[in-house]
């Protein structure tokens, strides 16, 4: 089982063509690509509408036909910075290279000796969770941002109400 | 033991009249209240001055003579808002009715099956925890906008002082 | 508000009629009387079937028409023993005196600064949660054994039926 | 994207021929088949030899040619049971069904109001995670027992040689 | 075994002349100096681009002429306000005089009952971590701000270098 | 400041001669030497009667006059393995090598690339924590078998008093 493993990771609220467009660019180098879904905890926020489950099922249904193994794997934030890579490693199958621009990321993968790409950049303006989300509020259109699977996951879990609804709060402000 | 029992959550930092006219309010519809006290695990800050330990005395005096039984239970934040409703149900006992008007307190108890009604609203400008707690700071009268007994509350554990301390700092920022 | 308070703890699993002839007598002695719910968190397992808010709810009902003020809180177990106290004190009202038996409790206590007094033992082999719990999953008589108040609880949340059923397990043993 | 999705839980340590073959029977059941990883953060110990990510990895190269869709999904143990199956649905896609044998999961799912399946028993003397980890310290046969792919997994992280260490403590005995 | 033993705390990100000189300080009123090293769970962050271990580091060389018995231990910072001085002191020597300027600080220890003096001020604006984080981000002289050990440390492990790294970034912004 | 750092953990409940007999001889090799206090969080328990400051303090004292530079800093428990190396090694200063003999630890440090050396074994049956607190609770002698330094600090917190009182309980046995 002598593979090529890479590891990307995004918070994917929600899966979107630029990560789409990512990840085909880094499947044509590995024979295997491991998504981490980070922030995996954090959910029913207005910056993070969405399960990690339902973060998972996004991307197992939009890649359907990518000819890449993968694995989507929620990956929780952990508040001590230098244990995070651990934390990865242990919950992941192991791979050789990770994909990542942030530069805190980077840091802690080089410091624990992972080799580390910068993945190729798509075009932030339209495709970013941030605008997308800002879209299903202002009932605008979404749907040409996402693949279609990625559509018909928010419309069965009535996604763009749940936003809305916690749209309106700041947490447990009582 | 076949009863009507309601959730009602604050911080109530402090209890004030507000709270005390919602609760006599929402007592003629039950059996029981289970009063949570939320974010009870903060306490000693410029928002959050009183421990859970405190709370719960100023609403056990406070409600000494209402005509309902009632539970004040402290609720601590859980960081994971999907799994906050089976914590409050496992700490409080059974309820059928959630009262409350926070938009994602709501989201969360519906998604889990509970039924939410919007208890009335009392006049917040006065009524409002920072309002009382800016005046205890500034020196202004304040004991007018709680029940007697949460004065007695605090003035027995010396809050005032207290608030004031902690309100020169912003946590530990050695 | 110049009160003689006192702290009581146990697991209460469930509540019986030893734990209320403990409480009647301590109450004897005090204005009010904190009755700390211990291992709060745990609960479906053999040893400890109840949530916490059954076993306040429990409490409550059965102190019904005690002669003193009372609070049931729950309290977590801290894995950390020296901080145990600091968090028992924060989460109740204060208190001056804390009636216990267990030497860890005890010890803690006293090098906190907290006097500890010992409750007057009761018929330890027939009042005891261990021997109720046996005899509900024997199906051999037990309401005699708590108030009736508890006796009522436990139907209400078809206790005994969850009993037999989480005690066909050793917990998350897949 | 209106599907039939069902539970799965095991410790799988290793995934082997009796976890296959309920799965392979289950997924005539279903469109698609969650699998969590059970006591997820749990390895490097003589029960629990394998990382979560591994044992991820186990059951995606184990399950290549299975003809449903299926996610494996690292769940970890939850001190609180009642908190349990919220942790679990936050973590996964939507299910119906959950399939499991353990009565303490099967008392959490059915008082969340989640249904129920047993899966069929497979031949537990032999198809045991138990039974092959004495195998491999033994240097024993075992890779008769579990999936081609399971014992490529095993060889590539070197599995056997780290149980072996592993097994020779009793956690951080210092 | 019969000492004057005082507690002072600090971030020390970096540890600087200003701490050099409060240190000495209250070396000439105790037997022995507990250093507490704060929010030590804290690292590559802007405000915080040290380790517990490199600034245990940095406190030992900086004082190895010292003539005072110290000890220089990592202080997490606690959620619970009220726990956090018997968390203190359950990882501390024991010591009778806590030496701080924070007022939650002070208050906490007044009401466990420990006395609080205020350390001597420093001259504040050249000797603030802040500033000496700065100089290092725009390639400033800062090594006179601190003692050479100190310098000495941050050049073994390269810090300056992963201040700018992880200055770059909003924590695990994805 | 190119220095050969190295690791040793131990309990130290309490630091006897045989810990002591262990250290001169590592530190020969070395030129400074990181204590790890294993099991930091353990205390006020029968196998674990002493807080992490108290053995602190322990091993500051009766290493007094040893000829190295040496560090004593708590390490907590963490129950997910593979993350325990990460943690222990953000907290102290960088090392080369780690001497344990449990197999766990010295799995761990290889599968993260850090060389371990098997300390020598000093005489178990009489060298032993379990021997000395044994003879703690039959008032036999025990004095001998540690530094002077380490029996007057247990006189200074009472340790063999407090030994004795926790061990009547097992835990919060309420």
């Amino acid at each position: 089982m002598d593979m090529k493993r890479a590891f990307y990771i995004g918070r994917f609220q929600p899966f979107h063509l630029g990560h789409y467009s990512v990840i085909t660019s880094i499947a044509k180098e590995v024979d295997e690509l491991i998504i981490g879904i980070g922030s995996a905890q954090r959910t029913h926020e207005s910056n993070n509408p969405f399960t990690a489950g339902e973060r998972v099922m996004m991307i197992r249904h939009a890649l359907e036909d990518i000819d890449v193994h993968f694995y989507a794997l929620p990956i929780d934030d952990i508040q001590q910075n230098p244990i995070w890579v651990s934390y990865v490693t242990s919950r992941t199958p192991p791979f050789d290279t990770a994909y990542t621009n942030n530069p805190l990321v980077i840091e802690l993968f080089e410091e624990a000796g992972i080799s580390v790409k910068q993945p190729p950049m798509y075009h932030r303006e339209q495709h970013s969770g941030t605008e997308i989300r800002r879209r299903m509020l202002a009932d605008e259109e979404w749907k040409h941002l996402v693949p279609d699977a990625v559509a018909d996951v928010i419309d069965e879990i009535d996604g763009v109400r749940r936003l809305k609804r916690v749209s309106g709060t700041d947490g447990f402000d009582y």
